[in-house]
Order: structure tokens, then C-alpha cells, then sequence
């Protein structure tokens, strides 16, 4: 069938709306009709060529909603007019991660999906009669679209799309690694770097943990009005500082933090964030996507002096078991979506919102086919 | 009162054995005499000179048993007679460190004791009236040392010092490593880097633990036997192989290991050692100390993909809580310390300890004064 597509024929170009051609879905997978989908640094950051399993042209795009169009030999789980959120971290139920109780991380698509194709090699999308690689599993930025039915989660049809969408990628992965990678507890004492969709995501999750003290940090004061509404209680401009940002953390908290997240992406702010942890105990959870090549460094006596440094994807959530549940959470009130939604525009103009997301003035833009 | 003792007059020049001045023990000190210490890499890190902390001339040494010979004023838990075990990760029970629950770094002395002096800024040690620094709050290169009563438990009389004193540091350090801070589980697939003596405890830790498979790594394999004494089931010798241990490891287990420890303190290995952890859920511990300056570094998507990295001193053990029990275990034959010791030599021989130690001839060498 044919699709609209916003297609990224190479690094660095602005997306170029087409119309594709879009396969059947084949065994155990899934064509989902898009209705909304929203624009993440991680798309930005495949555009700019700067990661490193990029492949062009392809469709991008990982945080939508849709409805499933039609379903492949084999799949039973879902049927055509079922409200569905794709999922770049899968979740087969029957791997050894999936088995194992301690990951998110699933294995079943795992090799594929980072090279852009489906399970038996080749794509569904073309254009011209030319393939054109899929992304994350998920290619949202055609409104026709087909993922592994691993993929792909059933979500409440009284939800609406349009705010939903965003359980795809950032506010998922900010509330999540609060609730599974740290664990925060009670009375912490926090740090989030980084006032982007993930890191108030992070903060929201905060609120909801009871932590005592949220420092939001970021070199865009601008970004502070909503971290606050969200629920943090200090912010730190590094840039008013003129020294290491981890020692002014460190002393306004008597020895440094309990929890700290980076949102971000960058390597020095991940040094940061860990040595702003308190001797002993405190721990450093990396959610932003370093670029290619980078490295973390730090003195090893900071983890032998006791902090953790760990990270996490999507969250540590498992999209198939628990997104249905924080849909649910949403439509009670109790996850707040839409303040993270400062844009909404019409899919034809991706490419603005991508400016948008540039030059730090959107959360997040939802965009509508 | 006059004291034999090993002074370590300048950075990588043989310890010089003189008689020194030890003064009384002042307020909450007490005068311990050593009837067995032995010799460790971080003595011999001190004296190359590399370790930031280290200053001259001192009294080194922190793994030793003696019996006190007095006390000074306000201390009441130790008396005259009483035998004991110097700590150099103090236990004072009341600072936020100790009442934490999290951690068993205790800051009461922290400060003076990294700078070689008592709580006052002075030292008991001198020697022709210029005084001597002391060294990680022990010091048990001196026949007579003084010490807080934070740094100091009190063990079984009947336990055999020149045994015990091995719980001063490495054994501990191997042990707690994989009971407080890993806290692996039975059936766990683990790799030990280094075969000295905290890998070697770590492994018999493991033991306990009922570890699955222990792989133990070490370039020298005349270390092998004795790991496989203390229940290693696997030897790998990184030198025979062509490319990075870390592929060899993931391979041979399919996919990674559940924990690592790093027993060395070389900053490559301690990548290494992250590096062949599972992905997902594997864990790696520092405990080896590395030069200063050193950095450790890895991709960040090491952990975004669900490794840890941790680290610990003293293998998270409390030293008050914990090692009067350890000395019960091993007079139980719950713990093996004999096997660890490889050597048994006079005081005076105490270069000769160290030399056997870089020659890689010994595990421990246990001097008697």
C-alpha cells in the first residue's frame, strides 16, 4: 500500500515527505496504521549521522500510537482496530533476558532491529522500488507502518493517541529508571542533569517516590519553569559556576546525592552526575545516548569509595507488561503527559519540530497524520 | 617507650629497620603491641611512591594482630591483654557513615588518618625527636603502635595471631566483597581477575556462595594451583590469547558473567572486568587500588544496557561488627587462612617480604617480631 512517509535519505538532510510503498505485514508481524507520533533526541541524534548502527535512507521515528491496520500469519495477540504504542525495547516473554527477571532487555529482535530490517533480512518500506531500512523497530514516521508483533503493545482505546504517544520513549524511560533502575526510596536526596522530556519525566517519577530534595540542572534556565511545576525544589545553572558542577552538588547537599540521573547524552555530565553521589552509597543512573566513540571516565577510588554507576533503556520498563498499566495511570491523573507537550504540529511539519527540538525550545512536539 | 620498627624513609627505598620512639596513647587511643603482620600490595603501593596520600618517613603497614599494651584516657573497650586486630576502615558507630546502614566507610577519623596523624595532628611515632607519620590509621610495621579505639576490635584469645592478623585487609577485602557489596547468589557465574590474595578469598567466598562457575584470570599461571585449591573451576591466561579477554569471557559464557571482581588495581583490567559482564544484569566490583591519576573508562552504553559498576574497601565489611565472627569462622575451619600463607619470615626480613610479593612468589608472607 501506499504511505506517507517522512523519509531521512541521509545524515544530516531535513526529512523528505514522500509517499512509499508499504509491504504486507509477513509472519509475526504487525502493519499499525500511525495516528500520532512524537519527535525524540534519539531520532535527532540517528539524523545527524553521529550514531553509530545509523543506516539511510530509513524511516525514523519511535514514539507513537496507531492503530493496528492488519496482522501476519501467526499473530494472535493483536487484531485489525486495536490501539496500539510501538515498542523499540521488545518483549518476547520467552528469551533469556525476558526470562531472567532482571532486564527489560529482550533478545528475540534484537540482532535485526539494529540493522534496520525485519526478522528474515529485508525491508517493508521502499520507495521507487529501492528499500528503505526500518528504525528501533518501530518507524514512526510513516503513517503506515509494520513491526514485529514483540513490537508492539495493546493500550486502552479510550486513550488518546495523542498524549499516549509519549509512554513510546522519554517520559517511559525518565519515570521508569526512578521506579526500576534506582529504586529511589523515601527522604532521597536527587539530581537530574538535563531538563528534556526525560529528565522531568525523571523528576515526575521522583515526586512520585517521595524523594525529599529534586535538583533539576541544566545550562537553559528557561527549562526550569516546568521542572518546577513538575516537582523539583532547587536549580543549578552549571553555568553560573565556575567550578566543577559536581562540587557545588556535593556541598549544597553535605557530601553529595543519594540518587542522580543523567538525561542528557553527554559523557562529561555523566562524570558529573556520578561524582556528585555521596561517599558510600550514592548512585548514578546514565539515560542519555552518548555519541559515537564517546567514553566515561572517572577515578575508580569513586567506586571503591562506594558509588554505583549504573544506566538503563526504556527505563527498565517492559513495555508489553507494564505500559497498559501507565496508560491507565494516565487517564486517572496520575501521570501528567500533557504538560510535556509545549507543540503540537501537523506531520508535514516534522522537520520544524525537530528545529524546535534544536534549538531547546519544545519538550515535545506531537505531530498528527 | 622504645619500639622496633620498619621505616619507610622515602618513596622506593627499602624499609630501614631502627628503633623509634612510640609516645602513649592520648585520649581514645590505645598502644597495641604487634605480634604478626603481614605484607600487602598496598604497602608496597605507598612505598613506590604512586599512592596521593602516601607521605614520608612512616610507619606503614595495616595487616596485623597484636595485644594491647595500654589505653589512653576514656577508652573503655579495650584493656590491657586484650587481643586485637587493627582496622584501617574505622567503626566509630555514630557518625552518618556508620548509622547510615548502606555502607561501612566511617568518616570519624577520616581526615587525619589520610593525612598519617592522630585525631590531634600529631604523631606518636618519632624517631631522633622528628616524628614519624603514622599510615592507614594502624601502622603495624612497628612492634608498638597507637591507634583510635575506632580503628581497633577486640578478637578470641585463642585465635592464633599470626593467622588472623590476615583478616587486617585482604582476605576481608576478597571475602566481603562477594558476600556485602556483589551479594551473589547461588548458582552465579563469576570471573576473578588477579589470583593474589583478595582474588584468591574472593574465589573462596564465592565457594561459599555456591557460585556456578568461577573463572579465574591471571597472566601468571603458577597462580593457578592455588586457586584451584580454594575452588576456582576455570583458569584463563589472558596472555594466550590474541584478542580482548573480555570477548574470550563473553563467549565462554555465553553472553557474559553474572559478577566480576577486579583484585589488581589496573585500570585496563578493571574494563575488562565490566566489560565481560552480561548485559542486562551482570555486575562488576572493583577492589584493586590503582595509581594516581589512573582512570577507568567504557563506553556508556555498557551500562545503558544494564551492567553495574561498583566497587568496595574492605569488602563492605564493618570491622567492630563483623571480624570478631570471621575469627570464629576460621578457628571453626569455615575459613581458610593457612593456605594464603606462603611464607613465613622474621620482622627483620621484612624487605624480603616485600621482594617475594613483586616477584609474584607469594601470596602472603607472615612476619613475626
Amino acid at each position: 500500500m501506499k504511505s506517507k512517509a517522512a523519509v531521512a535519505f541521509g545524515p544530516n538532510e531535513p526529512l523528505k515527505i514522500v509517499e512509499i510503498d508499504v509491504d504486507e505485514p509477513k509472519k509475526n508481524e504487525v502493519r499499525v496504521k500511525i495516528i500520532n507520533t512524537s519527535v525524540c533526541h534519539t531520532d535527532a541524534f540517528t539524523l545527524s549521522g553521529e550514531d553509530p548502527e545509523g543506516v539511510f535512507p530509513a524511516v525514523l521515528g519511535h514514539e507513537g500510537g496507531g492503530i493496528v491496520e492488519s496482522v501476519g500469519e501467526g499473530v494472535t495477540s493483536f487484531k485489525p482496530g486495536d490501539h496500539v504504542i510501538p515498542l523499540y525495547t521488545a518483549e518476547c516473554g520467552k528469551c533469556k533476558f525476558c526470562l531472567s527477571g532482571k532486564t527489560n532487555l529482550c533478545s528475540s529482535v534484537r540482532e535485526t532491529q539494529g540493522k534496520g530490517v525485519m526478522t528474515d533480512g529485508t525491508t517493508r518500506f521502499s520507495y521507487n522500488g529501492e528499500p528503505i531500512y526500518h528504525y528501533m523497530g518501530t518507524s514512526t514516521f510513516s503513517e503506515y507502518t509494520v513491526v514485529n508483533d514483540v513490537n508492539l503493545v495493546k493500550v486502552d482505546e479510550e486513550a488518546p493517541l495523542d498524549k499516549v504517544c509519549l509512554l513510546g520513549c522519554g517520559v517511559t524511560t525518565g519515570m521508569g529508571a526512578v521506579k526500576n533502575t534506582a529504586k529511589v526510596e523515601e527522604g532521597a536526596v536527587v539530581a537530574v542533569f538535563g531538563l528534556g522530556a526525560i529528565g522531568l519525566a525523571a523528576i515526575q517519577g521522583l515526586v512520585k517516590a517521595k524523594a525529599e530534595r529534586i535538583i533539576a540542572i541544566d545550562i537553559n534556565p528557561d527549562k526550569w519553569p516546568l521542572a518546577e511545576k513538575m516537582g523539583a525544589t532547587e536549580f543549578v545553572n552549571p553555568k553560573e559556576h565556575d567550578r566543577p558542577i559536581q562540587e557545588v552538588i556535593v556541598e549544597m547537599t553535605d557530601g553529595g546525592v543519594d540518587y542522580s540521573f543523567e538525561c542528557i547524552g553527554n559523557v562529561d555530565v555523566m562524570r558529573s552526575a556520578l561524582e556528585c553521589c555521596h561517599k558510600g552509597w550514592g548512585e548514578s543512573i546514565i539515560l542519555g545516548v552518548a555519541g559515537a566513540g564517546k567514553e566515561i571516565s572517572t577515578r575508580p577510588f569513586q567506586l571503591v569509595t562506594g558509588r554505583v554507576w549504573r544506566g538503563s533503556a526504556f527505563g527498565g520498563v517492559k513495555g508489553k507488561t507494564e505500559l497498559p498499566g501507565m496508560v491507565l495511570n494516565y487517564m486517572d491523573g496520575e501521570i501528567d503527559l500533557d504538560s510535556f507537550i509545549t507543540h503540537n504540529l501537523k506531520f508535514e511539519e516534522i522537520n520544524d519540530a525537530f528545529d524546535l527540538l534544536h534549538k531547546g525550545e519544545s519538550i515535545r512536539t506531537v505531530l498528527s497524520y
